[in-house]
């Protein structure tokens, strides 16, 4: 039986034509560093989308899918190629600007970007890499910095508000398939390339009603995002396109991220809202118990990213900011699970613990527990397995240059489609994710998986450890065994069966979970977002370059 | 570019699963008049609607596209209906309570219905109907009622709750195209044959999540939703797919939509919200006066279905009963505007005026104004179309018999595919609509349109005044002139000399829409629904039967 519902594509150009219109008077405030913020209306922010795709097409010569990428700051300008690029049928490209110079080389060149748009305080990372760039014709700079160094550079160079004046301010959108390209984001994954993802329209689309949904969340008009989270670390947890889907007002710091200028614009620009990792507010804390403001209004913080600890939690809850942990990735658009505790426990007890949790899953995510043998797992919040999800908004493949099918490592996307987080975990019988390792980091011993990182945080529990790390080492009997990595505090002593007990007495491990190997190091090798490095452990292990011992 | 985004279908089997599984303490408490109400959780239900296709399958032959009909209040069995017959692949079709019976009869078989499931207490309502249906093969029967008239119908009868149980509570429910068929509702037109709507799983989803929205309903698992709104009419707006979305408990009146008893359920269950038509909203308003109770709890109330008379608004919001007005028909699935006042006037005198409007369009609906010589009008505020709409809930066409093209008749559908609404209205310049009169009934004179509704309002607030009814009249100048029908009130003395001033004067008509043409007459003639029939007024002025008088 046919529907009579009318056939209407899904696109991120029904997003900017609605925010620019309907939302006229929404704001994205632009932090500047010195006097009065850049303010900018949705309108004008509209209109300046249109004029940019104007010129991408008719200076610039843009045209079909041709890929341009950013290499940018959360601003205003960052919000307006997110919307003209996609909606001229072209796709956005982000840039990941704290990623090492030859990475970044990589990307551009795999991804065949034509045209980078760039921040002028972000010239001094771009204009080394353009000689070996093999597509880019243009560079446009947006934003203040020393143009200089591109001075020479083999590429044309533009100011994109010299690009964008006078142009017309309407453009006649190509009617686009909702399943077309229309941004991709680079993985920065710690083993091979860099995987693009490929999000579409349809997928941004239903992305962004999921995050406007009260459940998730939940923001009106009435309301002000600071967007710490970066515009090019997964679209900025999509809140540009959902603030334009809904009219909430914007607070960008561009490139003003510490502690300081953060109080200070939340206390200048009274967001109600706020996006960011653990670490930004880790030092945003700080500020605020060394110089006390008010930050009232302030009621509403997403955490994603990383775990937010119990202790970040609590301290943001005395100050009146209500912290919602949320769960995601760069392949889940992220928004895979937001952590709303459900109304059984909200005032009692539980609460705070269903808050720690990763959340659960909205509708748009399906998920499924994977045990070490590839069975299925029951939702009883303790059986810990790898966890996969499907939804329209999750990736099914990675890019892989045009016309080539995409990839689908079989480490990354089961056999019917779903993808691997790569993430272990449980999930309680209402739903509710919790983490506690990644795949490749928990060590499959006997059939069973033991969680590193519950090893680390019981040993870091230790009023004698300063950082712990576990890896799995090769074992004949059980396959794989846990190594414990201790970095002890200064002046405290080595006790390795001390150690031990205290796992199993205070941090309630069980016993079979309980190293045999020991070893103690200077310091824990990191990478370059500060990560324990365990591949290094684990060569520094095969090559016996550690003293273990044996317990 | 290709994306790498899985595809997933949008389905109601996707809303049914995530809310039988991530919600499944969630509960649908249905009033039974008696003692406690019925209490079922959302698992539970889930899993009755599971055993419920397994029943409609393998015992009453339901295959394909088959048409199953549900002539039911609003309870956990309608419920269980909702998302068992779109999943297994079959077609909902909800039929009006409300219609006279040879119109049902009429809609039974132009919709080929195979099944109808029936309350008992609406068993007189089916019975006699039944040897009038050409397609019906099996009647299932749920709820208290006198079963004996359906004693030696033509059709089998079966007992809902002998029908489900023992099933099996897991379906292997069908890879489904989300551009399928879910649930058909017949609009009761009042010129004409119904025209049924089709929506599709697609529409459904993207509905249920735009009503999920934080600026439209947002409601979460936090809330109980009374849902007086009949899931007969347009799918109860939308709520029992949008709360199987999010875990929204919903409190169900079946039968019992008296203020009493809606007073009583209100009070005795805590609802935070609730969804009615606004004679609904004036009755409950009546008895909360006569007999106050505590409706602390109940603080967010949607009002649709016709315009909330701003008294019954002031009303409630002295109640604590936070009004909110929305728009929407049958072939908008129905969220078409929400009226929720924009940020700036929050606080100020102009808020109400907003709230009293039809309110915003969502980012899923674009609209556009058609003035009376087809011309695109500005969002002005002022200048007065016929309003177009444009969307994936929105429908594009009405169902015209299996396997024959749908129907887009000229005056329903514009060229391109929209939707004329037969609304006419203004639309500001922030996207607020304020509906002003049907395009039927609109006065199109010289090339300008005068609204019925305008001079009806200004002419009742006349204190002499009972009824007042405008309608357009053939002029051989400019095509069309309001003739002014008014009904006084007892002992008042007509005087249209003095009325036409007022009309002037006190409601501040413009000279040039000011009626010529007059007359009294004893009361209104009115439609099913309790409207002004119009239709009636205009054959009575053609044959001569009114006493006009020009002035």
């Amino acid at each position: 039986m046919l529907s009579t519902m009318q056939d209407v594509p899904l696109t991120v150009t029904r997003i900017l034509v609605h925010g620019a219109l309907v939302h006229g008077r929404s704001r994205i405030t632009t932090w500047t560093g010195e006097g009065e913020p850049q303010r900018r209306t949705f309108a004008e922010a509209g209109s300046r989308a249109v004029q940019l795709a104007n010129a991408l097409r008719d200076d610039l010569g843009v045209r079909g899918d041709d890929r341009v990428a950013t290499l940018m700051w959360n601003n205003a300008e960052h919000v307006e190629a997110y919307f003209a690029i996609p909606s001229m049928g072209a796709v956005l490209h982000t840039l990941n600007l704290r990623l090492p110079a030859e990475q970044l080389a990589w990307i551009i060149n795999h991804a065949a970007d034509r045209v980078i748009i760039v921040n002028g305080s972000l010239i001094p990372l771009l204009a080394p890499l353009l000689r070996h760039l093999k597509t880019v014709e243009h560079v446009v700079v947006s934003g203040p910095g020393d143009r200089t160094p591109l001075d020479g550079s083999p590429v044309q160079v533009h100011e994109y508000e010299d690009l964008i004046v006078g142009k017309p301010t309407t453009y006649a959108w190509p009617e686009l398939d909702e399943r077309q390209a229309a941004a991709l984001c680079y993985t920065s994954g710690t083993t091979g390339d860099p995987k693009g993802v490929v999000y579409s329209h349809r997928s941004i689309y239903l992305h962004s009603m999921q995050v406007n949904m009260a459940q998730s969340m939940g923001l009106t008009d009435q309301d002000t995002s600071l967007v710490v989270v970066p515009q090019f670390h997964v679209n900025a947890w999509g809140l540009p396109h959902a603030a334009f889907m809904t009219g909430v007002n914007m607070l960008m710091p561009d490139r003003h991220l510490q502690p300081a200028p953060l109080a200070e614009m939340i206390e200048g620009e009274r967001p109600t809202h706020a996006a960011a990792v653990p670490t930004i507010w880790q030092g945003l804390l700080g500020e605020l118990i060394a110089r006390p403001r008010d930050v009232s209004f302030l009621t509403h913080v997403t955490i994603g990213g990383s775990a937010c600890p119990p202790s970040l939690m609590e301290a943001f809850d005395k100050l009146g900011m209500r912290v919602c942990h949320a769960w995601g990735m760069t392949e889940t658009s992220p928004l895979g699970t937001v952590a709303r505790p459900p109304a059984h426990v909200v005032g009692t007890e539980e609460e705070f613990a269903y808050r720690l949790t990763q959340g659960r899953f909205p509708a748009g995510v399906e998920a499924r527990l994977i045990g070490p043998g590839g069975e299925r797992l029951p939702w009883d919040g303790a059986s810990a397995g790898e966890l996969e999800v499907r939804g329209p908004w999750i990736a099914g493949a990675y890019y892989n240059g045009p016309d080539v099918e995409p990839l689908r490592p079989a480490d990354k996307f089961s056999e019917d489609g779903w993808l691997k987080t790569g993430d272990v975990g449980t999930i309680g019988p209402d739903g509710f994710l919790t983490l506690t390792d990644r795949a490749k980091d928990v060590i499959k011993s006997g059939g069973e998986w033991i969680s590193s990182v519950e090893l680390e945080n019981g040993l870091m529990s230790h009023p004698d450890v300063a950082e712990a790390a576990v890896v799995a080492v090769p074992d004949d009997k059980w396959g794989e065994r846990p190594l414990a990595i201790v970095v002890l505090k200064d002046g405290a002593a080595a006790d390795f069966a001390t150690l031990r007990s205290f796992l199993l007495d205070e941090a309630k491990i069980a016993k079979w979970q309980l190293p045999e190997r020991w070893t103690v190091i200077d310091v824990v090798p990191k990478t370059s977002v500060g990560k324990f490095d365990k591949k290094v452990l684990r060569r520094q292990y095969a090559t016996g370059e550690l003293n273990v011992t044996h317990i």
